[in-house]
């Protein structure tokens, strides 16, 4: 198997656990937070900044990188690592949730999705064959299988016949995947729905996925909702295999999704906040543009240890902030990168030392929603 | 004094000449190319990636700063070296540059230049105390004189006041500068008159500078003309001296200043020209951005050792160019700035080993004017 999951340490009293993920692209601990790379590059990060904070696996778009530069080219490249000169672990979306998002952009049928690129209009069809062919093409270490992510809210009716779709779709994929070096992963949907999630994992279980993502929640729900269904959700799938919540990446979040044993996460939350000025602490956000901090010469996080609060202030950031220029931008997605790179490392300490239950009660004490 | 110049080798058939500058912030060879930072940042660039390269001093611009994050808080941070985290040299210029070409929104007197900001509108006064008074406070290596970069074409009668004022202004900085930790340089103008330039000089030298700059060329004239009033104006400067050659940064220019003896020089063009998607070569510009490029996989300069030669390829940049990605201008800035201070080292070891003159003529004889 092109990637294999080891279970080092379980929580007792939790779903919690922490492990290790082995890929073509070297090994990495779990739970990790996967930095988004949407067009084969982590907005406004070097490779070597994202290995100096630890990343082990970075997430990258097929649909962006289907319109811009094309599969073909990557693959001329040489395949994605090359291309962008990173050589750890790489996941690819299937571009299901992107062409979805295009709203009247798009058409559905059995066979796949009609749609018009948000560049430049032009016609595009992609489908589970289509979506595997261009992963492969790629050449990610984990891929997606096409999905689609049932919006929220959603009637039972259409999210089953929504879902049922996936699984058929899943299991197209599984037909078109051939490369020995690459993990497809199924993706289990189902909305908000209790029963139609526990078919969804009973029916992609029994298409044997070497990994399963759970799809469709972070969608607009309320959180106590999310946090029911993937309750409900994820201690239905496999133990030996890695768990993959999609585009969840707030603290808060990622707390509860270790707590019921998610080894995977990704979002763009980090990276876009920071690129509007917003720092991620442990006590919450905190937005280095304000006034209050044209003149605060300390760190933006006391407690952080990454390049930007060793060597420069709140002030210095906001001034690059207001002043628009590149470097306030790099710092900020420093900062947030390696403050969830590092929250993700203390959790999986904290499992590992049997303190788990009492690391998520300190911090949500401390933490500030907002 | 706070600045000397060490003289290491001259070249025997050409004014060209190899030496060492000695600030409070380290030391750095000349002839030296100095990136420029206006908002206390290289534009895109970290201080470290800046010294990875060999940058031995940057330069700043005062009105900017003046304007945000404001001279006061500079100084309460502890000055430019510690707000930027810069522990190498930096130069201010005086701001003299950036309110003479705010055309209308300026006014000229004798006392100094009553000037609206660029951002907001609001009114402002800079003289020579203020300038001094503000680089002061912004605490650079080297400071400039405030003075009157006279526009070309000028009229002989306009550009003799001028540079007569620039002179009176020389003395006025002189008289408002008392930090024994800083040089402050005079800036020779003179327009395009070499009995104005010569008198320029005369004058400057009375006043004693630990340093020269010539100001007021790459201003519009035709290069032909500004190498002819180097070459009148540059061997008039005191030997024993820095002189510095404001706002030049071609390869072709940087040849012919070295070739005349100056030994320090600044100019945006290769940051700007960098984000525009054009990297320099040891053979002319190269639109990276351009479709030719978008399958070819070699580096964007293959006799060139930078970070972006060593990991990427031309397509690869060229993509991030054209998603509008941070990550794409990150890298030719770092190709375009590694070019011209490397290719500054070369040309200060052919001076070294008594071969400047080949030097010169291979190198024109490769490069592609465009």
């Amino acid at each position: 198997m092109a990637v294999t999951y080891e279970l080092i340490k379980r929580c007792p009293q939790t779903g919690a656990r922490a492990g290790r993920l082995h890929t073509p692209h070297g090994v990495f601990d779990t739970p990790m937070f996967m930095p988004v790379g949407t067009q084969a590059t982590v907005k406004a990060m070097s490779p070597d900044e994202l290995k100096a904070m630890g990343a082990g696996i970075i997430l990258s778009n097929t649909y962006h990188l289907y319109l811009r530069p094309g599969a073909d080219l990557v693959a001329e490249a040489g395949g994605l690592h090359r291309f962008m000169n990173w050589d750890r672990g790489i996941l690819t979306d299937s571009g299901g949730f992107q062409v979805f998002s295009l709203g009247p952009l798009r058409k559905i049928t059995e066979d796949g999705v009609n749609f018009r690129s948000h560049i430049d209009g032009s016609k595009h069809f992609l489908s589970p064959e289509k979506a595997t062919e261009i992963q492969m093409a790629l050449g990610a270490d984990i891929i997606m299988a096409f999905d689609e992510c049932v919006p929220y809210p959603a009637e039972h009716d259409y999210a089953r016949l929504s879902t049922e779709r996936t699984t058929r779709w899943a299991e197209r994929c599984k037909q078109a995947h051939t490369r020995k070096d690459q993990a497809l992963f199924g993706i289990v949907q189902g909305g908000m729905y209790k029963d139609l999630r526990s078919q969804s994992v009973r029916d992609l279980i029994a298409l044997d996925f070497p990994g399963y993502a759970v799809g469709g929640l972070s969608v607009g729900e309320p959180k106590p909702l999310m946090y029911e269904l993937l309750e409900h959700t994820a201690p239905q799938l496999p133990e030996n295999k890695p768990r993959y919540l999609m585009g969840v990446g707030t603290p808060d979040c990622l707390v509860e999704g270790v707590m019921h044993g998610i080894d995977m996460f990704d979002c763009v939350f980090p990276t876009r906040v920071a690129r509007n000025g917003t720092a991620m602490t442990s006590r919450g956000r905190l937005v280095v543009k304000n006034a209050e901090f044209a003149r605060d010469f300390t760190p933006v996080d006391t407690e952080c240890g990454c390049y930007t609060c060793r060597n420069f202030s709140r002030a210095y950031v906001r001034h690059l902030l207001k002043t628009e220029e590149i470097f306030g931008l790099r710092l900020t997605t420093i900062h947030n990168l390696h403050f969830l790179l590092d929250f993700m490392k203390k959790m999986r300490q904290a499992i590992i030392e049997n303190r788990f239950v009492a690391f998520r009660e300190e911090f949500l004490a401390n933490y500030r929603l907002s």
